[in-house]
């Protein structure tokens, strides 16, 4: 059994390389535009610029086989179950980015910090929740 | 173009109707148990009870056309994006659930609280971010 996920937009980002993107957000991501397909349009009803959002994608090099890694890539630490890490290496590699929103324009978001790579496929966006 | 999600594991919950479900783990929702594939047994290395992680899960009873809600479903408020909302209506209806272990033994992990109902699929488990 599986399930189709379609992506609603794409990431237009400076980093053009796996190697090249910091580990995680706030690791000195930079801000990306989010071109969403037009017919998502109006699902940005109520969202502007400030607002902290949830940014889902599909990390589409990932390497879907891998279920242990080394934690940061480092040898020396304990091999550990990817689902005790943030690998983008794990069965379906979903990234989760939680940014803020610094433009949107039509179908154009420009949000902050974002550490996938140029060409990310995006495939969700949702509020923040505060408690 | 699309992806293919393939469910990692299932959810066993005392919740068994979308109707019943709270609209945010922490809003009551119940302790549940996750029965991963066999095969996953190793990416839970390192993994142990009372750590954070984020549950993935994809809500396979959501409308995948919905565009547009009113949020917590009350028809007074003005009409919203669904990116703008955790509505589990949708295109790509994948559930964040920030939740702690409760105990694991082999592939089952009992973890609280999730407010997905019986029979849902896991996709993914994250280790929670501290900054």
């Amino acid at each position: 059994m599986a399930f189709n996920i379609t992506p609603i937009g794409i990431i237009h980002s400076s980093i053009k390389h796996r190697s090249d993107a910091p580990r995680q957000g706030y690791r000195g991501a930079p801000a990306v535009t989010i071109e969403l397909a037009k017919d998502m349009e109006p699902a940005l009803t109520g969202l502007s610029s400030g607002d902290d959002v949830i940014i889902l994608t599909w990390l589409h090099q990932s390497d879907r086989e891998v279920l242990q890694v080394h934690p940061r890539g480092d040898r020396r630490k304990p091999i550990r179950g990817v689902f005790a890490t943030r690998s983008p290496d794990r069965p379906n590699p979903i990234g989760l980015h939680p940014v803020k929103i610094l433009s949107i324009a039509g179908c154009m978001l420009e949000v902050e910090p974002v550490e996938a790579i140029d060409g990310t496929p995006v495939v969700d966006i949702k509020r923040a929740l505060r408690r």
